[in-house]
């Protein structure tokens, strides 16, 4: 134990890579569940800086709890129509005053709402394909001032809060994650009729790796039943190779296995999103810090997007372990796998957690010993730095989901 | 007592130019009672496009019922900003389903709403300085063919509705809704200072004729307090302008009144309208069919705004006697003062009123009999073309404000 | 012309009563209309005592933006249920905030619309039949103290406002009001059929009156569609006789005139209101504050409920004029119609008009200038005690629909 | 493996009992996340018996996305007020129309909402204190006939989804689950002081358990800060007792740690729940389906409650996991950690799921082996009963949260 209570130790399990079943899932960008969380750490972000620019420090906020009411659509090839349209709540609390001004804040979370689905859900038009509300009640303004332009300090725990990463990612980790973001990069810049709804859900097996993707197609793109195909089909043929870059298992990509050509139901959008036929969302029910949901490995429940990251202890926990894991990681050779906890103390600085454990597995012929010093010295050194991980959430570089 | 029950007698009454006190009023475009009329109108106009597009003939719809719950703004010299942005609810009924197809009637009344606005109020951002929503209870589909592209049928009367009109204005009345008419177009255009809200009260006390404006000046344009006093004197001179063509009769013009430089309290705002900082408006509210508000003349209590101009007959008997009394005017002379006023009877096409009454104030020298049967025929054709009526509202060549 | 500009002169027109046409309208109470009056109204009535019993004085607010949105129900015989229920969002302004303390202006308001409800609107179920949401923007505490529990003052007028009353209220007005009101107190006890929502339209053509009474029948309380015609025949003969005790001219009553057997369309409602099926409302768009719409009769188009009534002149001068005209014609004889108008003058004390005028048809064999002294005395009088009617209007003393 | 998939395996880790440093959580029944999970079961067994008595069988709906967004209260001892009132937003899908008949969806789910409420939060005013609205868009009403009065069936899977559950319970899980329990019915009953808003905290290093309760004080049973204090002792002595009776650990517990008595900042309330004060809820945000939050062990991210339980496969794997494992336990001796997971496999009917493993900690001197046989013909047992997990949660017989 160091003055930060800080633990290494041998895990008491296998590796996830080496157990014989494991799920992962990712719902992608355009998932109404990831548009919840991504508005509401956008909406975050632009509270916090805000507050910066107006008053020098970040205020009271918090905003992890937009929710949206799904539309309905009539798709159709060549370009169909919303018909009802998608409605999204944005609800938190703000501080609305400060020092005798009236600050922005309902204005400023709509503008970043609308820029965030302008820039990530394209074909949906802002205010008729969705309409965008927002509640914000009123917060108080006596934070103290723990993250300003001029000074920063270490806040203090007031809760007992918890968080968790893991690194590196498993093989199927690593595909169900980057099939989800190549297909809404690289495929989709070349390819309009991809939409951003781009759900992906590994299972591994022993040294079978099924991939499943669910891929919203953008109908005014896709001109008739053949050309639908053949975009599952050119979907299909993507992911497989973004797959078969992280593993040499035996990989089998599945896509849209709910379409029914028989019947005429095949998954085409107007909009690139579920949102807009059925298909509700809110802030946290997805994708955990790390961009994955993954039961084989123990999980926080919070919701990270949309918290204030300059005291909420929960979100700063889940994105500190998770970056603790994968520095250790990346310079710490012989991990297998490696999982970070930490726990924080009530009434004590957050930079010095109640628990803070790494539990790992070493690589075959490693000994725990020989890195241990290693790996402390590092979560000690980011521990020291806790208030990174605010500056780099409010500048968006760390993503929360 | 023709087959429509066209009745022309003389008024028993001394003609409103002739009265010693008037009082008129204009809500201009930008006061929340004309944004919720105009909004409520032009979706109205919208969802019979809709309609017509779609099916063929004009649906069951409703759509009076506009409601808008004023915003807070900080507004400042140079541009100030909307803090709490307005919200605005579209309300009424309209048919979203036909032969089996979907209408998308809410993505389209919000697109008419966001149309209106960015046409007539522009410096209010839609979806941030304004949310929009919408609330369109089901309307029932089985409204008989009564407007068509193909065949027009003459409606009828389910209900007993009354309409009135008036001709000619009165001096009064022509500066009234010509000061707000020219200062929000000839005026405004060479001077971006100008916000669409300005709202005119006139009060004639013989042949002293006052007329205030209440004029939202938009702070972007004002840089400071020396360019508002030289923008609400440059206000006062131009509608004295336009007051001074329409009267021989002296003419006094005070333009923001309320204002106390001491206390500095102006009518200076972010987006042109006081929507923006506590002034709630719905339909039906402000100015009748003929743009003003008459407390000397029978006024009809009917919302015209947002009505559907196929059946109802409120909105058409306003809209219709409106034109009637024009066009009498305009083509009989020696009419001082005329209203026109139709009484539907219940289970009879509404070409064929229960009661179409012309009262008449003729000029000096002038007798009734003689212009008597020219205005009977008048009042008969147009009763005999009233879908006429219809057609124009869906085209917007009437307005209902 | 006294001190408070009072000019009492002859009418330039036939007493309404001699006209040969009239028409009166009135909205009951379960109107959707006057629901929303209604709620507005009891609104501003908690609010004003919100604020005497926490702050002794009443703070600045304004509650006259009531909407509705109709819901949809499924009527049958015996009874029914709403499927979708009726919305209903309270809008205005309101001081939350005084001398440090939070006042609970949304509650309150709430509980007033809730009370309200289950009065007037007793089947109507409060949050499952219909939901009652409210937005009450911030205004500001810093109202003069005008109206308080130790000291009252006349308020100065800061705006041209007009209002104008009437009476003696002609025949066929009597039978409009009273009959709605008979139908909604003693019938309504005995029988239960009879919803709140019964609409009432008086046609007077020279010396025959027809009444036209819309009355939602409640189907619980409606086994068949025997007794449904039972229940419209008993309304139409309560109706005949209460019009009959107002007048000896010829009356004829019809009931629910767009019945249609054949097609099995009734007015039947679960609820009493047609609110429930299609029917919205908001408010100021139904009776003038004498409880009536008199298209016959200059009429103000201001809504007055809901407006704050210490300082709002459209309020009080509407409640006033009519005040004064009732004890005018209570007080002095030989009056058979008479108008008082009221214009309020920026910036002097709401007691001192612009204008008061008073305009009288005499009783035949009555001279104006025998009974001139005494209206005038009454006008003066009760303009000097104009604040009365704000304590009425808080009390409840006074209907302003 | 055995046709159901299903397999015994021991775990490749230690049992949570066993390991070194265990947390776990409960929000209780009053907490905002636990008040929107309440609300959508309940939400969702209303529709499921609305369907089930008007059509004979469970149509299409989901109703797990409620959204509460916090109000504001202004506590005080003896009695405080709620000054903001609460929003909260019922989301979803449901059937509205099946066979012509319209079904009352959105009245049946705000009338499950109030009664939830009144049961649950009973010094929560509905309708003044909360505002509940609903949102439930139109689903399809063609779900093949899988749960009906008269004939059941297993359904398919139409989707990858995964259930986990765990027994026997660890002391600290127990005593999280029980302290809350225990103080919301026996101690509640007693002691009116406490809210139903108790959230409890447990840590377990080796064999010192700390258990922190955070109690919501209702502050109308509470007279002053001496009484106030009572309470907190009162409650801290209960839990500690009921604590104890599971386990032979030392036991610390601790109430209310954040209150400062010299800042007069303490845990009191209005209704008994901080949702009136800031803090927001909504669905799956909160315990899992067995109650709890357990980081130590994998956990489903999939919201339990409020899904359709005749086919969300997720809601029914999630439920049958925790059946199966408390089964297990209670019948099979010498388990001392057991976890089963279910996978659905797309297209076969959920009871023959992809993979159904157990995997086992066994007591000391208990061999896998000997218990295996009895392990998989529960297992088998209640997975060929899937569908009455169906029936339980329809008639209210599991917890989901």
């Amino acid at each position: 134990m160091t003055e930060r209570n800080i633990s290494i130790e041998a895990a008491d399990r296998t590796a996830v890579e080496d157990q014989q079943v494991e799920i992962v899932e990712r719902k992608g960008i355009g998932h109404p569940d990831s548009i919840s969380d991504g508005i509401a750490e956008s909406v975050s972000r632009a509270l916090s800086n805000l507050y910066l620019d107006r008053v020098g420090k970040v205020l009271h906020y918090n905003t992890d709890e937009t929710q949206l009411v799904a539309g309905e659509a009539a798709p159709a090839f060549g370009g169909g129509e919303v018909v009802e349209p998608i409605y999204l709540l944005i609800v938190g609390r703000a501080t609305k005053k400060y020092d005798g001004e009236r600050l922005p804040v309902d204005s400023v979370a709509l503008e970043a709402a609308r820029d965030y689905l302008n820039e990530h859900i394209p074909e949906l038009e802002f205010g008729t394909d969705i309409v965008v509300d927002v509640k914000l009640g009123e917060g108080s303004g006596d934070l103290q001032d723990v993250f300003g332009e001029e000074s920063v300090q270490v806040p203090m725990a007031n809760d007992t809060s918890f968080g968790v990463g893991h690194a590196p990612l498993t093989e199927t980790e690593e595909i169900v994650l980057n099939v989800e973001r190549e297909l809404n990069s690289t495929y989709a810049d070349e390819n309009p009729h991809l939409g951003p709804d781009v759900k992906v859900m590994g299972k591994r097996e022993g040294d079978e790796i099924d991939i499943t993707v669910a891929a919203a197609m953008i109908d005014s793109y896709v001109a008739d039943i053949q050309e639908y195909k053949e975009a599952v089909a050119s979907v299909e043929e993507f992911a497989g190779e973004v797959a078969r870059g992280y593993t040499d298992r035996e990989v089998n990509v599945a896509v849209n296995t709910a379409d029914d050509y028989d019947e005429g139901s095949i998954y085409l959008t107007v909009t690139g999103t579920s949102a807009e036929q059925g298909d509700d969302g809110s802030v946290g029910r997805g994708n955990r810090a790390n961009g994955l949901i993954t039961p084989n490995r123990p999980m926080s429940m919070e919701a990270t997007s949309g918290k204030n990251p300059v005291n909420h202890i929960g979100k700063i926990y889940n994105l500190l372990s998770t970056d603790i894991a994968e520095t250790v990681v990346d310079e710490v050779d012989g991990i297998r796998d490696l999982q970070i906890r930490l726990l924080s103390q009530i009434g004590r600085p957050i930079d010095e957690p109640h628990v803070a454990d790494a539990k790992i597995v070493t690589d075959e012929g490693v000994v725990l010993s020989d890195i241990e010093a290693d790996v402390e010295a590092i979560v000690d050194d980011r521990l020291a730095n806790v208030t990174d991980i605010t500056r780099q959430a409010i500048d968006g570089d760390l993503t929360t989901f």
